[in-house]
């Protein structure tokens, strides 16, 4: 890998996933991130809470945001039948919710459960996403398969790597399903950069993730940097996701007790500085 | 992947690593691990300060232990060349000492800095293991590369699957050099079964390292599960292992708060029981 000299990211392509700034209601988050010049957000579903989602998704329009996806479908794994079920009908809500907050894309963090086997747990999120594609039709909303640190196989996901994510979108050849990059998660794969081509090249790169990998880390789930206090090529494996024809928004998804500890305001101003520098 | 029904590891197999018991000395380790009917030990180098290293050796064999292998080598990585002499030299003085020691077999951390990236870590490592063998040779040590989980990546070790390890290895082309297997840092990989094979068949899987990963994990250094509390499928992997041709020592390498803590006769006796009935 060549040292790779970059214009920074446009802040016109920066997007925050609500949950980056957890203290916030998503009304709140909408009025702040379009203060700081922010285009996109990405809405946890935890956010609609007791909101009228049509009109919240009106509302973030109006505020001059972009709705880049919803997080989070999936968790298809389960050795009980029943469970699998909820799960599939939690993400149908899922397709729902997104419809009505026009949102064009759903993330999915796809499962694993400590009780069963790896591969069982592959197949039945193979299973699960199938069984969603007519309804995610219907919605024209799209599906991406999160592929998640291999830290997580134990209960998050039993997709870890781009190579899994790339072979089970392509098996299940469908233009509704696709993948995200989220750096934190492949940052340390010796196999990303010809995966993330392949992904572009198979029109499956529907999401771009960032944040930074701090060393060292304290905290399996809530210990993520921001952009630059770590040791990710940021710089570098985006020029790889643009090169692969990716284009879209770059999200900005940071889950850190540290952070939300902070002003919020203070920050949000730390995310688009870093991310104006480092991405 | 089918369930796999095996018979028990035998006792004769159980190899421990005196990290596991990390509050007793290791001539208390040598003294309760043959009391237990343990066999084989491996020295973490810690556990040797202030002793006369080749009487220890005697010592852990008339205590009827075979010396498995010592622990560690490596940490090759770093952007100060100075920094990477210095640890060419502690590679050598570990090679002296498994001889004193009469340790056929040293593990090597390979390293990383997240002040630079992976490739060049990767390449700093190659280079120097490859200026570790004639010396290796010559003490009739072999080395072993240990893929680290993914999670290490930033300051521990770029080796981090099982793939690069074996491609590692295969580069060097040096009977001295061969790859440690541990079910901590590979059980999520899916192409874990080709890769030992293919590890096997080249002759160089040298090590077989077990313990159990817990769910939740709560820290990401000092937080391994005694085999059977977590969802790596031991008795599975131990039998790809096999297959592949290896029958030396399976070594139970945990590090725990948790355990530490404990009274460490129990817990030993709980490393046998588990060990008999998990993997």
């Amino acid at each position: 890998m060549c040292p790779v000299i970059l214009e920074s990211a446009p802040l016109s392509r920066l997007c925050i996933h609500t949950i980056t700034t957890k203290p916030w209601s998503i009304e709140e988050a909408a009025t702040r991130y379009a203060s700081a010049g922010v285009q996109g957000i990405t809405v946890w579903r935890d956010a609609l809470n007791g909101r009228n989602i049509a009109l919240t998704g009106r509302m973030l329009r109006e505020t001059g945001l972009s709705v880049v996806s919803l997080c989070r479908g999936g968790f298809f794994a389960s050795p009980e039948k029943e469970k699998r079920r909820l799960a599939i009908d939690d993400n149908r809500k899922a397709i729902e919710e997104a419809f009505l907050l026009g949102a064009p894309l759903i993330v999915l963090v796809c499962g694993a459960d400590p009780g069963q086997s790896l591969d069982e747990s592959r197949k039945q999120i193979k299973d699960g996403i199938a069984e969603l594609i007519p309804e995610a039709e219907a919605a024209k909303v799209k599906l991406a398969i999160e592929p998640l640190h291999p830290m997580y196989a134990d209960s998050r996901s039993a997709i870890n790597t781009l190579t899994q994510a790339n072979d089970l979108a392509e098996a299940l050849q469908s233009p509704q399903v696709g993948v995200a990059v989220d750096v934190y998660h492949l940052w340390w794969d010796p196999r990303l950069e010809e995966e993330i081509d392949r992904c572009g090249r198979n029109n499956n790169l529907l999401a771009f993730h960032v944040c930074d990998w701090k060393t060292p880390t304290v905290d399996l789930l809530n210990d993520r940097g921001l952009m630059g206090e770590g040791c990710i090529p940021l710089k570098t494996i985006r020029s790889w996701v643009e090169k692969a024809g990716f284009g879209g928004f770059i999200e900005v998804e940071i889950f850190s007790l540290e952070y939300w500890k902070m002003d919020q305001w203070e920050f949000l101003k730390r995310i688009v500085s870093t991310y104006e520098k480092f991405v």
